[in-house]
């Protein structure tokens, strides 16, 4: 495959990573296309979920790990190689869209959500393409199915691009092997991240409104998937010291779980024309966030018939009117107010860590400017 | 990880694959325990079910891949040492079972299927484990839910074996790196698998009765995913020469497409106390296998009622009436007969490439004997 331009600072990652998913994807869709058109079909409406792409928040991190893994090795006294090149550390950066584009796939299924980013789910699109095409038999129940399989694809290939290989046993080249602790992280991160959505979907049905229910998610679901394992798996290709390590993965770890308490806020308040998903979708879906909880336990406290009133506006369509009764009730529990301080808190615990950091001062801001604008983004 | 005991003969396999997989989930299971106890028991369920197993057909080919290789360069002039130890060789070959539990977990979701290896299927297990707790919600929807999660589990950790990392980011040993060529089969043979479902469930939708379209169905899910790529990885990972490694490919090509057909005649014809499976499930499902493709252009040519009685049998419940009809109509129009013809002009042809193979007397009565289960097999 052909290396995708290795990006100069943060803000190039994600174009970078674009260009290396495009590269991934030109040699994926004609093997699966020799297997059969309409597999090859699937394979580009696959491409074209992925390339459509989100933020890059996973592969950003896990870059920014790197150079700051990189930029410590060369400021230590002993000048080392780094493990592996820029050019392979993108790519298995990039991988990691492939592993999100499988979770947010099977997560549309799990949820029924009928849009993401602003086009419609993956389930959704197979679903209109049996519309299209005037087949038999049940048009949503194919493409659920057709979705269950593209989402398997994408996960299978994110071990393909991390391991170095196109997909359909294409001849490339001989990549250098995964450092064994990268191995273990990308391996840890897989199962934690499955593990997390896994929890999730259980505390949805059994209806645990504990905030340790709400925080086991997080931190495996988002936290140690989104930010703390990206870093350290960046800073381990890089062959940064176990110490380094664990202290970027620390930070991380806060900003992941700050990630995601913007993430419930933007959930309940978000502006659909910018989060592209519909206006208090989290409520609709029944999500057991953070913030219900707080609110549920703030509320409990205060007055049952309020609590009563939030818990019952849970996992199912909202009026205008309810949508905005809920707002009120999670403002003036003080639910919100204890999120933003939580985001603060976290956000300042983990910029002194990074302040503190030996690393380059270029990386350094970088790295300080990715977590600022974490938690306080607005979509 | 424990080492299982090497199989000596490819009639150990099977055990030691199994032994090979109990060691694997002795791991996982406590390391999915500590997101949450309620992952852990997904990743029981998961263990019982792979446990549970079927016939190892995928291992015990790709294992004997690796016996053939190793004994094809023992026999050779300059003796070599193969690029992977035996104990690692049947991990990786243990890891396809791996694969096929996610194939088999999702595919039931796919058709709606309630039994497996008579037992009841991943969705339906979890489905009743939400009735047993008493969760709100629905619970068949949260069954599919998280079977679509545990398969993805047993996908991401299929990869984690056969690169030889236990789940969940255990430290372990340091495995030795999955040999180029290897890396490339597993990958194909990961696309093919998934790319013959995605063409399998766009056929039966699309109502495609051509011999061809069931062939291609054949080809990658069946054929190349459970012999021709295993024979082809066994013999990879004992680094035998190409030419050898083709000669076996294109054996296991044509004792695959012979599975297959057995399949699609146990799929009509099959004890349901033996397949576990339903009695005449293939054709509830709908699905489009070469022998209705026979029978439907045999049908058509002698018959046109009669091939409208066919037609109008696939993709719905039948009465055993109906099913009875059905195989009669399979049996008197010679598409039967045309699947068993082909089954034994597929297995002397694959029968006559082992014999002039130069491997030992040993491996190559043993893989013969496989060849013939394969193909005779009743259940």
């Amino acid at each position: 495959m052909t290396a995708a331009p290795t990006p100069a600072t943060l803000g190039d990652v994600p174009a970078s990573v674009t260009a290396e998913l495009e590269t991934f994807f030109a040699h994926a869709v004609p093997q699966t296309d020799r297997i059969s058109p309409v597999v090859g079909e699937a394979a580009s409406l696959l491409r074209d979920f992925v390339l459509r792409g989100g933020k890059r928040v996973r592969p950003t991190f896990a870059f920014a790990g790197w150079l700051a893994g990189t930029s410590h090795l060369d400021r230590s006294a002993s000048v080392q190689t780094p493990a592996i090149t820029a050019t392979d550390a993108l790519r298995i950066c990039a991988a990691l869209e492939l592993v999100q584009a499988c979770a947010l796939i099977h997560d549309d299924i799990i949820d029924q959500s009928d849009t993401r980013r602003g086009h419609r789910t993956a389930h959704r699109e197979f679903e209109a393409k049996h519309g299209a095409a005037g087949w038999a038999g049940d048009a949503a129940r194919h493409g659920v199915s057709a979705a269950i399989l593209a989402g398997d694809l994408a996960l299978a290939w994110a071990d393909d691009l991390v391991h170095g290989y196109p997909p359909g046993g294409d001849a490339g080249h001989d990549p250098t092997p995964l450092p064994p602790r990268v191995a273990r992280t990308w391996s840890a991160m897989r199962t934690e991240v499955l593990g997390g959505q896994l929890l999730d979907i259980v505390n949805e049905v059994s209806g645990d409104e504990t905030l340790d229910a709400a925080y086991r998610v997080m931190e495996y679901k988002t936290a140690a998937y989104t930010v703390a394992r990206p870093l350290q798996l960046g800073a381990e290709l890089a062959g940064a010291p176990t110490g380094f390590v664990d202290t970027l993965h620390s930070a991380g770890r806060r900003l992941g779980i700050a990630f995601q308490l913007r993430d419930d806020l933007l959930g309940v308040f978000g502006d659909p024309t910018r989060t592209g998903k519909p206006s208090g979708d989290d409520l609709i879906e029944g999500k057991r966030t953070a913030l219900l909880a707080e609110g549920l336990a703030r509320a409990t406290q205060r007055d049952a018939a309020v609590a009563q009133r939030l818990r019952s506006a849970i996992g199912r369509p909202l009026s205008d009117a309810e949508l905005t009764d809920v707002r009120t009730i999670l403002v003036e529990v003080g639910a919100v107010a204890e999120s933003e301080r939580q985001i603060s808190e976290l956000l300042d615990a983990a910029v002194a860590t990074l302040q503190d950091l030996p690393i380059g001062d270029g990386i350094r801001a970088d790295l300080i400017a990715a977590a600022d604008r974490l938690a306080h983004r607005e979509a």
